[in-house]
């Protein structure tokens, strides 16, 4: 059986991770699964909020958005409406908890990561996109405060890789990395995180139709570890090349 | 080993579900699990949000809060502060899906039930002892809405019962019900919402302090599975006792 | 003639005071009038706001809400709208201002007490209750930080007691402690603040659905005086427990 | 013994009430009370809110702001901080209270009057001035409503006139319509607004410094009932002139 | 052909500046352009926003609001609706700007300097009454400041005078300071902002119904000069007046 | 004397038009000044704002956001903040004026089309930029609506072209088309919008370190109408291009 789109269910939407697309930021991906776009910029700056000061520790956060037109139908912006949703929220917080998962806030001294990651064009899987496309933004971005010296000689603020993909049954079959069309049908969603080494960082299923039995949250499983070594190789490659 | 509170790793807390705590409410429970006391209210009304009229199907949907004082160290108000943060967004939400995912929404008809959930004291898992209590809470206001005549005759809205566990690594011992210290302490924390039947409705693992092990995901699921099957048990137990 | 639940004019609703209701605030109480039952806690904390810092002065300070289901019908969350209403902020200070009136700031040194007052279900005078209940947190709060030396040995930062109680006129006849239905029902509403020697720290009367004479409100003041004075027994009565 | 400004316990400062100041409002005022200005617009529109709709009654509200530079040291304006003050609030909902206090819902007919009381400048006694000058703006507007057919032939909203003045202790000795200076020093403050027939509307005490005896509240009232007529002459006889 | 109000195509309306018109205010001004009425206040406070401090620079910023009833039809007040609009938040701008054209920072020493500009009735031309009003408040609060000593001896704060008005293509015809009919009606609206001597500091020109053409722009510009000279005239009155 | 980047005063950025940009708008283009990207995309939908329903006629609005990392420092999100910053409004105001100039509303008929203007890279001109190129995304969005026969056949509601560019004096010299550096040591800076046909449709100079004169403006206007002819024909270009 194939999908929609002619995958086979455990294959990824083509993955492109292009760095360097901003002329400003400390560290900048677009990062694209499929037809889903998000533009990832890691920003450093000296110094830590308030109440982690003088801590010798630094800190790094994220904020996810989606430009109003990124969807089917146009969104109201947030900044309009003068608050911003449960959804947004929620995905800025899973953003910003799965890359602090590969941070030594001790060796990052104190300064802080900002970690801007919006949606330019959404076809499912925005979160999980912006997630591995914001490791190599943040990973460009601590280099950037090596070479600065921000980051003290000799410390390594990275402690590994992290990337992150979906995953859902459709139909009663176990799929990767759904897009749009796949993810409205599916009767369980799921999104993985997971560290370079094969760990979990953040596992977050939910069931949209019906319960899920263990055999097929397990099967799940299986799938985003595989979905996401194949990332974690993508953004090696990506950051492989010469930054021009 | 036991845990700070002499606790095995496999027990909860002392649970008490306590209905009818509310004189105004439709249904109402206080729902403890030890410390942890969660007032949940379920509030019935005839017809549903604008984008679902006409549609022949209800709404359930649910809101969680701290009072100020419920924990340590007095919070500010989110009432005061103008805005909701991200964690009572995220809350509510999960607890509004859990609820959910028991609800046949035809059976309902046009007829929203709205769960509060308002901690009174927090001790670690409030918002598994808010699913847990909103669920008891919500089988009596589908109770009273059947007696009013507003669901159908031989209509069950009802598709099962849902319960929620926490459950976490501590010093690289899985624990069922984590207290707050024992939760500030911990590698991992897991939050599982279970069907009455031992299946899935939400499975969400976050690495606290480092990613973690598909053996360590399997003995934490084991844990919450069969915790929620308590909890069930607990639920069938205090809808059993006759209303005053 | 017999009021709607068997009361005479001058009498009040049953008054139960349990303190000790949470484990984390300094003083915390239940208190309720009848069918209303607000929770009150005090919080203590070292330091005064920013523009009373330096005085050698405490503050205190207080704010009131309603759980969504606290009434007959929900209403929305101030939190969700984004802004308190005029009601709340009306009540608030109002519990402010009557707490403050038996504080010597100078004796209480430069701590805050906070007091929350949650209204858990209300049936008309949860201001008045909670005035009441507040002043016994704020006793045991009060105490709390004298045993913890934040208050200076030997001074005693409570200049009084003070207790409230609505008073109003229905089918002209003046009446003690309003329930709810009386409450809408009333040609003239007042809320009256007393210190525990009968002294009036804050006097609110409002025509309602026409204007009162002056002996109208000479009688309502002659009740409230009467209520009051109960009220400060069971207070005294309350404090003089022992606290488990 | 003389006051600030030279004023009698029992005398009011000197009062104006300016009708006709603005073009485009169907009744306006600018009211003083000595240095205290208050600009009031009475604003009639055909319809009322969404919850009165098909009553057949009409409704009366107000707003009062105080510009941002109406006393001694600049304010924030509400609009910037993107919320409304307690205090503001509070006054808002006296000042409507107030004026529905002499409003026949029926006769009015479903038509609003929105009363807007801005401060223009403030030297104590803002919220009497405003509802004294409000009155007025009111009268005006009813006229207009009537002379457009808006009410019915022979129906009459107004069911009396009201007033307000401030009141208090200041070093022991009642005095009549505090100016600002003594209003800081009062060790009780007092807000009456009675209908031109002497009885009350609105009876607001404070104690400020110190609860306040029964006879204080008593010579109180007493000063207050006897400013209110003054004010009441005052306008009987901006109304009685002709409107250019 | 002659305008509605019978002026001549480059006739302003009469003008009146009444200085010293609150107590208050270091320096205010009720200003009117025909039917349009705006007052401004000019609030000296010593010290700087905090990203000015130490720069031993000074800073003068506006706040421009209108009254709900300044208009035909009342508007909403801003602060009920929690937030600014877009044209209240360019006025505002446009006013700051044109005063600080005229400032010399550092004679002005580290002070703030807050112009509020209130529309009490609006009949077009309300920003450029605001400036014209906005630069003599300015002028006596400089005055103030110098009399204090806030402004060093020898200094003068003040480069130049600056006022504003605006012109317009209404039926084919350039017109000087429309009123609101006027404005309405404009093919072409343009607020033009001049130093004393007569050099520019703002042009604003909109089409509104359709593009304006290069001579139409030259000759608005023409009759916006010579209608600003006018004013800086009657500005210079103003100022020479004695302020009792 | 050559220019910052090496261009002469009356040189334009290298521009670009990308139509396409987005598979879900009905309209979309990324364009760039230079370093300077703005991503428009138009939406259309059926129907209008309330207070336009029945009047035949359409309606056309824009919004324009900055990315927070599309400058050289991190700017806040609006979202976040909860409100939208002064300049955004204006900006957002501006573009909107400036395509419903070449609007013919009653062509359009009772259809919307919002332009989503976000700055993905900011190198001064961002305005600007968002003004050329939401008209070529508006422009292929009225072909989307007439394809799809949203517009009745045979109308044309665009009624010309628009695009804007801004000029500025930098060291006395008046320059074409500014970038960021330019644009902060300008003394003046003008940002104007011409139809197609060289009519002006906005005109707006600001003094920013002092006033400027008549000739001044004069050589500015030239310089922009020059301008402004070559992005027209830029427009064209893209727009003759055939859409993948």
């Amino acid at each position: 059986m194939s999908r929609i789109d002619g995958r086979t269910p455990g294959q990824l939407r083509p993955v492109t991770i292009q760095r360097g697309w901003s002329k400003h930021a400390e560290g900048s991906v677009l990062v694209s699964f499929g037809d889903t776009k998000v533009f990832c910029t890691a920003s450093v700056t000296e110094g830590v909020p308030r109440w982690r000061k003088g801590s010798g520790e630094g800190w790094v956060t994220a904020e996810y958005a989606m430009l109003p037109r990124a969807t089917n139908t146009r969104g109201d912006r947030e900044s309009v409406r003068g608050k911003i949703g449960g959804r947004t929220h929620e995905i800025s917080r899973l953003i910003g908890r799965s890359l602090r998962a590969v941070i030594d806030y001790k060796a990052l001294g104190e300064n802080t990561v900002v970690l801007d990651c919006d949606v330019l064009q959404a076809d499912g899987g925005t979160r999980t996109a912006a997630i591995t496309g914001a490791y190599v933004a943040l990973s460009d971005a601590i280099a950037w405060a090596q070479a600065k010296k921000l980051v003290k000689h000799g410390k390594q603020p990275l402690t590994g890789t992290v990337s992150a993909v979906s995953v859902g049954i459709v139909d009663g079959v176990p799929l990767l990395d759904l897009c749009y069309e796949e993810d409205v049908r599916a009767e369980t969603d799921m999104n993985v995180v997971c560290t370079g080494d094969g760990r979990f960082v953040e596992v977050q299923g939910t069931a949209e139709s019906q319960p899920f039995a263990r055999e097929e949250l397990d099967s799940l499983l299986d799938l985003a570890v595989q979905g996401c070594a194949e990332l974690t190789a993508a953004q090696h490659e990506a950051l492989a090349r010469t930054l021009s």
